[in-house]
């Protein structure tokens, strides 16, 4: 078990020493290390062999001048400068905070940036400030619209926070598909099926086979067929997709650059990078603070005394499951698999830093 | 069949004789009439019954002062003042354009509505100005939360209507369920059953039954079950009811007030009426306009050209199916159930006004 300051304090350490600005690999420690903590590991420590490997093949720019490029009192268009995705992800919610103080609400578009781990992380930079906040990227390619073979869109997720008074914040961040990938990832490690209505095969008949993916299967838009609404998940991932990108002018759809080192750049680009896009409303834009904290807290108590189904859990608010994962983690620590303890003394060792070994 | 000119004329002169001001007559003629053309019959003239009735019960103001009640340079809260949802949603759709004018967004929340028809309606609106339009509303409490047995929150649709060049733009317009309230209501007088993962009975056990709702019962958030995502369809379903109701001081979730006059006003209330929030944003906030348009030119033609799966139709771009509804009615004319020419026919005797019959 690791802590999470370990962690954080090691992966701060690993990035400065691949070359990155102290504040940028605090930043993209902190994200990380948010992932682990939140139990979110698919988009924690796992990550940070890629992100070098990507860095090694020079598609990352480490030393990145983050800039906009055109604006209006309440938008920015952020250039990324090729950035890891977390330093271009902050520093863009930070600008659509900026704008929010002076115009109500702040609203970012940033294109030539990369992945950029949990989305819930910047929707949470709002809270802080007394705002809401949105946040949303567009991800390599493994999802097929509705009726379609192709696979044309990333699990895009959308993350969107709200402020409450005596209650924690209401925290949704989720893939716009019934699965992640990383689930199917291990579904297929454990010679595990999935159920019907999460993939399909490269022929677009539905599939049982969480390693669909690797022989031109695809996901499934949340909704997973017509008669359940796939169309509208299929919306849903395409708006991600456009605001994310058609908006900045990074790359869309079934352009977006592979964010693995093992796979080479697209030969077409239709712009640069990914793209992310970024909201941030004052709460008291709409209502006095504290009316808006005490209202909050009247939705969150109404949803919290639903009558469950019997032999199901309790109706939750969103954010609930991470925050229970952030307790339970900071009390018993972090667990990593061993493939990503192995990779990360192995990268340590390169760098010349150091990284324990720790057992469950 | 009627032509959409007949069935506007008719309906504003109807409202104009319930004393509706002629302005907002001719708005709410206007969106009932678009919500025929593009084939959403269960939001088109079957409503006229009531809306008549809910006025004729008190709970319309057919004379309201729709006003700002607070306001920021991107931001406002609408006062509706017990509108018809048509009067108060086009006004803060309006005023949101307005706002987006001066500060490159604009985004409004309104309390004290009603229904306001097709929320795709508002979106639009926005496409004309070279601007980007979001619209959604909460609705009447029909969906359960995951695990949950009670109805919260309704079928809260959202819209976005992104403007493009050459191609027509794209409108996507969806309920946050599997299924929408109307739907089931055909399947029920047909008589028919549904498949798993629409519907749960009154202990939240799953059902075929489409008349289940009924008897207690409720429509699943999109996605269906937890397996395929239904928590993702729920936080959606819940952002809409916040972003709705609890930024504009409205009623959310189980405390909308009921929209139909069979249904009395319930007892406990948090807030004025139900709830709509609104959004606009320039397109040149982000890229000179004719670069955007010709990247969303790019976007439609890459999903269009999708390979689609073998017997299923061409991959579709969001607005496509209502955007050929719409020649249909325009060449054939709109064709109205029975029961709603009989309803429209004795509404139109009690105001002194026409209304012709017409087969099929």
């Amino acid at each position: 078990m690791y802590s999470a300051d370990y962690l954080r304090n090691f992966t701060c350490q690993f990035f400065s020493k691949l070359g990155c600005p102290d504040g940028d690999a605090s930043t993209i420690a902190d994200i990380l290390v948010a992932a682990e903590k939140r139990g979110i590991s698919s988009h924690g420590m796992i990550r940070i062999k890629n992100y070098y490997l990507m860095h090694e093949k020079g598609r990352i720019n480490i030393r990145p001048e983050i800039k906009k490029e055109r604006e209006t009192p309440s938008t920015a268009v952020v250039d990324g400068d090729g950035a890891y995705g977390m330093v271009a992800g902050k520093r863009s919610m930070e600008i659509a905070i900026e704008k929010a103080r002076s115009a109500g609400t702040g609203w970012v578009t940033t294109n030539n940036t990369n992945h950029f781990g949990i989305a819930g992380y910047y929707a949470m930079m709002a809270l802080e400030e007394d705002m809401i906040g949105i946040a949303m990227t567009n991800a390599n390619p493994l999802v097929a619209p509705t009726f379609s073979k192709s696979r044309l869109l990333g699990t895009n997720p959308i993350a969107v926070a709200v402020p409450a008074g005596k209650y924690p914040p209401y925290v949704a961040d989720f893939a716009t598909t019934p699965i992640a990938r990383g689930k199917l990832t291990i579904k297929g490690t454990l010679g595990e099926s999935v159920e019907k209505g999460l993939v399909q095969d490269a022929e677009g008949r539905p599939s049982s086979n969480p390693d669909i993916i690797k022989e031109g299967g695809a996901i499934l838009p949340l909704g997973s067929d017509l008669e359940h609404g796939s169309h509208k998940g299929y919306c849903l991932n395409s708006i991600v997709d456009i605001f994310s990108a058609v908006f900045s002018g990074a790359n869309f759809g079934p352009f977006v650059p592979p964010q693995v080192p093992f796979l080479a750049p697209r030969d077409k680009q239709v712009g640069r990078g990914l793209g992310h896009f970024f909201g941030a409303m004052r709460i008291d834009a709409f209502q006095e603070k504290d009316e808006f904290k005490d209202r909050m807290d009247q939705w969150i108590e109404t949803f919290r005394q639903a009558e469950s189904i019997e032999g199901q859990p309790e109706v939750m608010i969103p954010g609930d499951p991470e925050r229970a994962m952030e307790k339970k983690t900071e009390q018993e620590g972090i667990e990593l698999l061993d493939s990503v303890i192995k990779d990360l003394k192995e990268l340590a060792e390169k760098l010349d830093i150091d990284f324990e070994t720790r057992g469950g």
